[in-house]
């Protein structure tokens, strides 16, 4: 076979493609650029991400706002279920990797789902021309909440300082950004009914990321709205909250926290046949 | 390269070699047994795992203890950290292998463990040729807990139903049962100390395996010996474990539960950098 | 807080519920059973999966049926993708749980996934009232395939011997059987088309665990429409399947198999930018 | 309760402690710091890294390193293990986490795990005080192969790009890098036996973040030995994989791509039961 390989007589068609890297050559590269390239021009984590999931040389403010998203759905503390179940498997004595991907797994619609839904449900919203008003009636008459809008506690008057950042990110570095404007007009619509109804962290990212798929001259609209539909929200979410999930194992071995076995005073056992 | 390959001229080294299965035929196999005979046979469940896992037709008695250990560890309620996690994930919404993974990742040295510690203590104190009191006492020289051994509230007065259970399955139906026997005696000098040290029900497990494996007369004494290194203990565990664990997912997909975040008032934050 | 817990005074609404199974009594048990009498009458693992998937104390034929698709599904040899997956990362020095998972994830839609459809499309077409020629036009014309139909090489007159034994079993044990019977009829039509379109092993099994769902009397027709909807075939496969992932782990440490790198010269690369 | 414990009467002992993050106040903190302040300070990926898995405010080099580290290792084309069940599992349908985790658990000793054996390696070889020559003579002695040491193509004339980008990093960057130089010493010895034995690009980024650990000041001698036997460089392999990791699912997704099986004729199947 080698043999006849050499000669070159066989070509066999392959089983498997993959465009985004190739280790074969004298040096390794990302979507065609060497790594040595890679690293020298700057292009940082958010410039690889660019390469290695979209195929993209992105622009820098593209970049940079990756960094930033991960930064800030990085963590959010011990009580979350994604940190909870990697905290319950450390404890458990399991590998870093078992750990973390017992936390990961929880990751879904209910737990860090909101980024994906918002970004579906805002860009539909300015995709159909509709007015913010509007918007916000379309969904409850649809009985949807609006993803990506709500806080506990945080108010236009009290806000909240990531979503501060984000909204002086855009304002300073996106050239246009229909969908996280109308994000912000949204807002002012539903703040008026409650205090609380803010465009929150999740909100702010989905829709940013939105407008940079849409707007940075990088995709056309078909990849864009591919990208959106495929989750790419999700991705950033899960790469970035892998981060913290990381930290949360370190913290329990650090700590040599033993077996955790939740109260049975906090379960309601019903367990008859007929109930 | 067809051609090639139907002239005979080129035998390409496979990548992979398996010995447990094949698909190829006009019948499916199971180590070599058609699948109408294996069901034709009545080898059931544990007759299946000894052709897919030991590449052995195992005798009935054997076949019989596999399901038996399978029903005995398929679940022990919702506290401990396997069926906690998938709980935490099914409840995130997440879809059924997901969830099972996530709480099956938590099974280790310190949930489920003890099956695989028990197997490799007690034959070494058996090949040793330690008596009981001997053994009890290297153990505690050497200040290791006896695993398999010990329960909160169990003891020879008021047994464990499961151990009386394994007990009564070895008397009846094994040839030998060295390791197991040696179990009950080091349970006599144990329990002396304290009542509630008695042989527990993953002591009576591993035990009772590893004399089917050292005495069945299916496998040489290395291959016993490997197939506890490798751990077929916890491989028997967590088969049988995961069987409740999807019973767990079910459950809460059942009732609809919503997600879960863990109480913060359980939770003691340190989070100042110099501590 | 132990002490107001006492007197009783405190009432805290718990944060989980189970009803499969409960570890705190004097015995074990699973849905209210005693787990001694769970093995005392034999229920084997096929009672044990209606106790904690199905909270049912399900009749024998129903449980020795659940063991026959646990069997029948165990194994499908090295090359499909699960257990590809386990072989790889098992090669890769990987533990036995993180190796069987990395498997189990490739379970869904497209590997595994014919059971769940199978079961959907077939109960929709007795529930609609479709003649079996009326039910193959209606999925010709929505472009689907019928899921449970179709062989690569058997046909009605070289049967594959597990549908054989299906057959039998339904025939023998079953008190109606209007789902498989459906299939069956189906099988008729199909099969003038091409011979090969006969009703396949997938399609035995979830055809004739919906008539256990819908006809056994153990479930309303609510229960057994959402058990269908919840994916419990999808948990039978993928608890059957675990077991030959298990074995494929087993196989591979016992040979002591090396890293597996895929082949580059069966890879397509095309890593430039503008693809 | 909630009356009881307003009245403080009540002080539970909590079942968690958690030492990283806490986002129950004004403001989400990061091990101590608002998050506001993180992204201020411009901490960048790396130092939230810093903040998250080693509770520190790490200096800059320091965090740009983290960086660097990332990116080198964020992928190494579709071959690999982690890449190829990633494209296994993406292939079958499956979701991004889900295919993800299938490629990430097959990370372990022999795939990524160089990282962690050379940093205890040449930590143990500059500890012993050692020569590079005798290091090279213990090691052979026992039989042990160098990790970080060796390439397949590259050599001292031909040298990677990232070695040289690593080395020019340390050189220009880091105080004091008595383990990284120590590695290049033992360069000096290894590759006059063989031209290929260089140091290569997992000894590079292991050998400089031991020193980080050891030499930046940040930790105290046991922090540092802890870091590197709880597998930090673990840690930052199995983070910046997973970016490449979600780069080919993404990838087969976008391509379409379908089911995979493996050539059955690349298979040597054994499947009789007295092999
Ligand atoms: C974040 C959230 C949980 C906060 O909820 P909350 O402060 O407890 O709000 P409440 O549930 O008390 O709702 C108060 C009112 O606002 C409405 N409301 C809350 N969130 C809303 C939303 N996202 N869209 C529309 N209306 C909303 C509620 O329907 C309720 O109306 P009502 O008084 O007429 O019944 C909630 O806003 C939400 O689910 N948002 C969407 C999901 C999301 O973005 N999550 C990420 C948060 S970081
Ligand atoms: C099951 C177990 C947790 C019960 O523990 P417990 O009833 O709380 O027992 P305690 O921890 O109070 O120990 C009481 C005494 O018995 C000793 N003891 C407990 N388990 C022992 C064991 N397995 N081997 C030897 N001595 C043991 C303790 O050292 C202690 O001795 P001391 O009074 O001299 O200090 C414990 O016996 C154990 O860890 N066993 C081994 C692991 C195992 O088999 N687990 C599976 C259980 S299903
Ligand atoms: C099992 C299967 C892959 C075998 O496929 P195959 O023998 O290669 O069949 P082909 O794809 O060559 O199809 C031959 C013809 O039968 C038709 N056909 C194949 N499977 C069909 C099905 N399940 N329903 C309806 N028509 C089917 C094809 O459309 C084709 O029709 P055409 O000639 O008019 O184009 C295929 O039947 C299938 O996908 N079945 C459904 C999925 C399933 O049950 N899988 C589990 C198998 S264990
Ligand atoms: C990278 C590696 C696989 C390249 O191997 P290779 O070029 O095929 O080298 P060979 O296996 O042909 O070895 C050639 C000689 O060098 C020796 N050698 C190779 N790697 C060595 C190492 N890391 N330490 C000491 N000696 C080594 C071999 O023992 C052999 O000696 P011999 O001729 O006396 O038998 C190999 O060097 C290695 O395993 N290194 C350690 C693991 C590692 O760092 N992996 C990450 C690579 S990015």
């Amino acid at each position: 076979y080698a043999w006849a390989k050499k000669l070159g007589i066989i070509r066999k068609a392959t089983n498997f493609v993959s465009t985004i890297s190739d280790d074969r050559g004298p040096e390794l590269t990302y979507c065609g650029m060497p790594i040595g390239e890679v690293i020298g021009q700057g292009l940082g984590v958010g410039g690889v991400i660019g390469l290695l999931w979209f195929r993209k040389r992105l622009p820098d403010y593209f970049c940079r706002f990756i960094e930033l998203a991960i930064m800030l759905t990085a963590d959010h503390g011990p009580a979350v279920s994604g940190a909870h179940n990697t905290i319950v498997a450390a404890r458990g004595g399991k590998d870093l990797i078992s750990s973390v991907v017992s936390g990961m797994l929880t990751i879904g619609p209910r737990f860090g789902g909101a980024l994906n839904e918002a970004a579906k449900q805002f860009t539909w919203g300015v995709d159909s021309g509709l007015t913010p008003a509007e918007f916000v009636d379309q969904m409850q008459k649809k009985k949807l909440l609006i993803m990506g809008i709500g806080h506990k506690v945080k108010s236009l008057e009290n806000p909240d300082q990531r979503v501060v950042i984000l909204k002086n990110y855009v304002k300073k570095n996106f050239k246009t950004a229909e969908v996280f404007n109308f994000g912000c007009d949204v807002e002012k619509v539903t703040t008026k009914k409650k205090a609380t109804l803010i465009l929150n962290v999740d909100g702010g990212i989905a829709l940013a990321f939105s407008d940079l798929l849409r707007s940075s001259g990088c995709f056309t609209p078909q990849e864009a709205k591919d990208y959106i539909n495929m989750g790419c929200l999700n991705a950033l979410f899960v790469y970035g909250r892998s981060l913290g999930l990381i930290g949360h194992w370190m913290d329990q071995v650090r700590m040599k926290q033993d077996l955790y076995r939740h109260p049975t005073d906090d379960i309601t056992y019903l367990t008859t046949k007929d109930v």
